[in-house]
């Protein structure tokens, strides 16, 4: 087998040790004569593989005890509707929303369906190319939460952490999650689809500051955050082979230095590809302002955009593949994950370089 | 490795062909350089995947035109609001639900977070032991529909299909989901959390008559039925590895000759083990009256109730395991889905009248 070099935006690449990991262990569970699969939720078998990853999750990025990990299902997608409606936004107090990307309009779009909710900032006339600076944030003078995207994947866009706000900060951090520390005292919810450098899609991890949480209305069960803490996500049966995965990813990320490897490594994959585009002398265009560049999800195109499928054919015969740009802004996308090796960034900058020197 | 006769009650066994196809196929799909599981779930091998699930379910199920099959997230829980939501109940026109056990009085409970509802039928006093008959169907005049659960897990009580009912008719048939055919003509839901006779956690599919649908008010992304219609349930990150594993499984049910051969199946198992009990002298005591009596969760215990503990740790040293009833009703419980062989049931009980000649 010939591992590709895999830019996917998500579902992604993962560490081969992982997947390899994964595919030795699923038959039989520590002789137990069955897969972990095939265990009820309820099993000590199982709730020390669940408790393993609140645990590598809490040790990893240093979440205080103030703060109860969830392991959900539904995805960010259910956290849009799940978040609101337990800040319970009112006329009064609504719901206050940054729109930096695709991802912060479809939280508001959601969020409004549950209650009053507005944007406090909002980029898209400018085709979404920057996060808010702190002065740019319109918040109600009483907001329910303030919500924002740290990693806008589509469009490649970057949030730093809301400071000097007094009320509950929910974060959407599925695409930027466990590639850099947390300031805890900055974030009431953050939550995360897995599906990018957590590992496989099926689990959506929600910290949540129990302390933040209102009186809100009795919620139905799933629903709840309160309900969930009370049964440490075990209300009803856990996605087992998605916790178990993100539980050997995060023994992987831990083993390669924890959070301080993956920032590093982050920073080096794109601050590489970043390089050859700012050195390609026109040749690529960026998508972000230079401020706002996620450094998950570099956004760019080719000058003359006849090149682009031209470039998507000569990567993909190089093995360097999923470069295609979401069909929402079109041009190329290439996705760096913690699965992705600093190898493989640098393997796309050598390509694009080549392609360039052939194409200019 | 020796595998175990596995009687867990979900999270459950599993055919050892679609486990081991599993593994094999893990690291890599389709010569790709990749595994399914790190692939776009909008990728065509993934699209692949996706639809072979929705086209076998509709094979299998003879599901018609005029229902979509949704694979959704969040379990059977989730779908207890879901479906409510959707249905839209007002003090005019409430939800009715028949409450046979724990899971339809979880339904009813998560119900009534989202509006008015009411019991149509429960047997919670009687300890539920049995489903209703059609004469003991307390409808309102006009509900907004009807919610009933096939199978009750824990209390191994079954109902049949509300005949006669003249609205939106939901049922939650998680725990006997294809071990039998489905009149459409009486169901306008069925819901079904994967992890009994479909494959493993992570996925519960939705199957949704169109045309019973109301116009519903504006209901967030992830929680309206006629959005996840129109998305395909492609509107967020699909839980990849478990749609995968379904397909697997489908693909395994066809090849032993489809749904007939599970009913079969279903009825062998089951009939086995209510012999071992019916002809045990009263020895081992059903739970649940013989006309409700479930072919997928047989509930059962001992006589004497001290004898419970020395049969689970015997049976266990004969590698027959998660025999326990849940901790709401003790005693044992046999749950006989599609994953376990006749075989197994028959080694169960041939082990129960082993214990039952050496205990008397």
């Amino acid at each position: 087998m010939q591992r590709v070099h895999n830019f996917s935006a998500g579902p992604c690449t993962l560490p081969q040790e992982v997947i390899n990991q994964l595919a030795a262990e699923l038959p039989e569970h520590k002789n137990m004569g069955m897969s972990l699969v095939e265990m009820s939720h309820r099993s000590p078998e199982y709730g020390e593989v669940h408790q393993g990853v609140i645990a590598l999750l809490t040790e990893l990025l240093e979440i205080p005890e103030t703060h109860s990990v969830l392991l959900l299902q539904g995805g960010a997608t259910l956290q849009f509707t799940m978040s609101a409606m337990n800040f319970n936004p009112t006329q009064d107090q609504p719901g206050n929303y940054v729109v930096a990307g695709t991802w912060g309009k479809k939280a508001l779009a959601d969020g409004q369906k549950v209650g009053p909710s507005k944007s406090a900032y909002n980029s898209e006339q400018t085709g979404f190319r920057t996060g808010p600076t702190a002065d740019q944030l319109q918040l109600d003078s009483n907001p329910a939460f303030v919500h924002y995207t740290s990693n806008e994947t589509i469009h490649g866009v970057s949030t730093p952490p809301l400071a000097g706000v007094n009320v509950p900060v929910v974060c959407d951090m599925s695409s930027d999650f466990l590639t850099k520390s947390i300031d805890w005292n900055l974030h009431d919810v953050v939550y995360a689809g897995a599906q990018k450098s957590l590992g496989p899609a099926g689990l959506c991890v929600a910290v949540v500051n129990r302390d933040a949480l209102p009186d809100s209305p009795e919620l139905p069960s799933y629903l709840s955050y309160q309900k969930q803490i009370e049964s440490n996500s075990l209300g009803n049966t856990a996605p087992v082979f998605a916790i178990w995965a993100a539980g050997k990813m995060l023994q992987w990320i831990k083993d390669q230095g924890g959070i301080e490897a993956m920032e590093s490594n982050c920073a080096k994959r794109s601050a590489s590809v970043y390089a050859a585009i700012d050195s390609s002398d026109g040749f690529y265009v960026p998508h972000a302002n230079s401020e706002s560049r996620s450094k998950t999800n570099v956004t760019f195109t080719t000058r003359d955009d006849s090149l682009t499928s031209r470039f998507l054919e000569q990567a993909a015969s190089a093995h360097l593949m999923n470069l295609k740009g979401h069909r929402s802004i079109g041009g190329l996308r290439a996705s760096l994950y913690n699965g992705l090796s600093v190898a493989s960034a640098e393997a796309l900058v050598e390509f694009m370089e080549a392609f360039r020197k052939t194409n200019s």
